[in-house]
């Protein structure tokens, strides 16, 4: 489903962990809408609806509590 | 409900535990809509609204969350 | 409000709790719409609207992991 | 807000905290639109909407993950 | 961004844990929208709108669940 | 992603961990839309909508609810 090779929810920093929840959200559009076509094509609608920015937002912070909490929150 | 033996939550990598939480997520859509040919039908409508795949995306993030915590997040 | 008797959380298999998750959510939309014929009328708004399908799948991953957690994941 | 006298998340049995999630989700429908006016007008329209029906049973499922965490999930 | 000083998860009740979910929730609104006159004409719209209803009180829940587990669930 | 150097979770206050779930539900924003001048044209269109609004409120409770537990919800 994912590309990656030893994909793993440990990272050093916060700001790769928020890089990792957005990749994490992005890898299960590419799951469901496979053709990188259509992505594109619907990237400008995404970029561009307030409601469509906010449910990403929403999607990352979902993935993000995962991640953090595999690091235990860099603490 | 699903049709799967031995479902388990463990899994040995992150991209199992990924493809996984997808299989849930369509385990549940199966689940309301048995009928293969609607679902058939209904694909290309998920597929190409951002709304929806946004939507799918999020649903994958919990079911992610709940086999990333049995998993003890892989670490 | 359910009509259950020794409703528990605890599932001998990851495919029971799939069950349960999807019985709880269920549970819900009867306990706020009663009416057993309106639930029937609106059975095939749901399982044909794909916005509605998601929705739904998104509610069982919740419930799910409620039962997962009560189950120490089946691990 | 509530009018409940020593609100517990503590309940005997899941049917118990199932019931518990759904009253605290209408304490928040109740501080928010206090008019049990426009809350009566209001309730066929959630009754009969599958999106509202889905979307009240997902609130439902996030407060009893909540009364379910409180209780050690009834184990 | 909230005004108030020596904000505290901690809250002798439930039911004040109930009222400082939704304290919560209302400050994230007034951070996104500072003018109180807009906020005062947006109060109708809410209150009278079933989906912004269930809306609410879903990020009610989703606050609750953090202030409960702050009060290790008032057990 | 984000050019916040030396990011992290623990905050000494409640206060600034709200303002930092903010920030980080912001920082998505800007991922997914690096256009400062898009979202300038889109930032009224958030505020004065109240469904939006009430999607940015659960999307900062959910970033919140990570930087509780990152804090030992400050207790």
């Amino acid at each position: 489903m994912t590309t990656a090779t030893d994909l793993s929810l440990i990272t050093p920093t916060v700001e790769e962990g928020r890089a990792l929840a957005i990749k994490l959200a992005r890898s299960t559009v590419k799951a469901t809408q496979p053709d990188a076509e259509v992505r594109v094509r619907l990237r400008p609608v995404y970029a561009e609806d307030p409601v469509a920015l906010v449910a990403i937002a929403h999607v990352v912070a979902v993935e993000f509590a995962t991640i953090a909490a595999a690091n235990h929150y860099w603490r």
